[in-house]
């Protein structure tokens, strides 16, 4: 699918077919997460691929609007490494945000459809990650992305760039 | 060009050739950034499109690191309208890292070259934006993206997905 397309068609999908996402297909979602930048090039994303049924249960009950879970076939868990980072900041933020967005276009491009479901910053929603996916001390969660065949349609948004664009200065 | 291909060829580009980028390419680039998903959908992001010499000069010496703008065309300044956010927590740094990593991919999709210049969440670089762009207090700066037609190649990243990828649980 060509790149145009796949980003400004991307919708948030939540409900899926009963089908399993493709090895191959899983493979091509991590690296393009894998292919984000990150500040001074600390590469602190980290990535957990959740196929496993109870696994995907535990996470779609473990915080709000994440029911979708229990039929989607695939999550991917984007976490950041803290201990890989450059700078005091915790740029690991902005890092997984930009390997988040990859996942979720790559997932377009692939005829999937997907949903990033927010943990940072709630403590309570990170706390869950850590206790279901096992993570150690230096892991901390950003979000996870659900994905699997969509079985919903939705058209691309429409919205006015004078809303959100201005030129050379705000004001 | 195909979406995989640009999320995964996508590099940080810092050199420039001397030449404009056309509107309706900077136009294409806007709309990818206002097509990125945001919590809640609160839609934060706000897009200010630098092409004005003078300004992109004063962006090129406020901040470390960001001297390719002496010889960049243009530069889209990501902003957060924090009083369009629905939750307490600052969602809005998530929001628009992810516009920002969509102006990256749509800029290589396009043939251009970008590079991410953070600003968030270091204060000293935020009041530097503040000034220069005339931001009012509603506005938070996540970074820049310089943009030009790219005059230097860089081969795709290679990275082993086992050093970054674990399966059902990290441990």
């Amino acid at each position: 699918m060509d790149a145009i397309e796949a980003i400004l068609g991307r919708r948030s999908i939540r409900k899926y077919e009963d089908r399993a996402v493709e090895p191959e297909k899983i493979d091509t979602l991590v690296r393009a997460g894998m292919a984000a930048p990150s500040a001074g090039n600390q590469q602190s994303w980290r990535f957990i691929v959740v196929t496993d049924r109870a696994q995907l249960d535990r996470l779609a009950v473990a915080t709000p609007y994440s029911g979708m879970l229990t039929h989607a076939p695939l999550a991917i868990v984007v976490c950041g490494d803290t201990t890989s980072a450059k700078y005091p900041e915790p740029y690991w933020v902005e890092d997984c945000s930009a390997a988040m967005q990859n996942i979720l276009i790559a997932a377009r491009a692939l005829g999937l459809g997907a949903c990033w479901l927010g943990y940072h910053p709630r403590q309570e929603r990170k706390d869950e990650a850590r206790r279901i996916l096992g993570l150690p001390a230096n892991l901390d969660t950003l979000g996870v992305a659900s994905i699997g065949y969509p079985a919903e349609e939705k058209l691309p948004s429409d919205r006015d760039v004078e809303d959100y664009v201005r030129f050379d200065r705000w004001e």
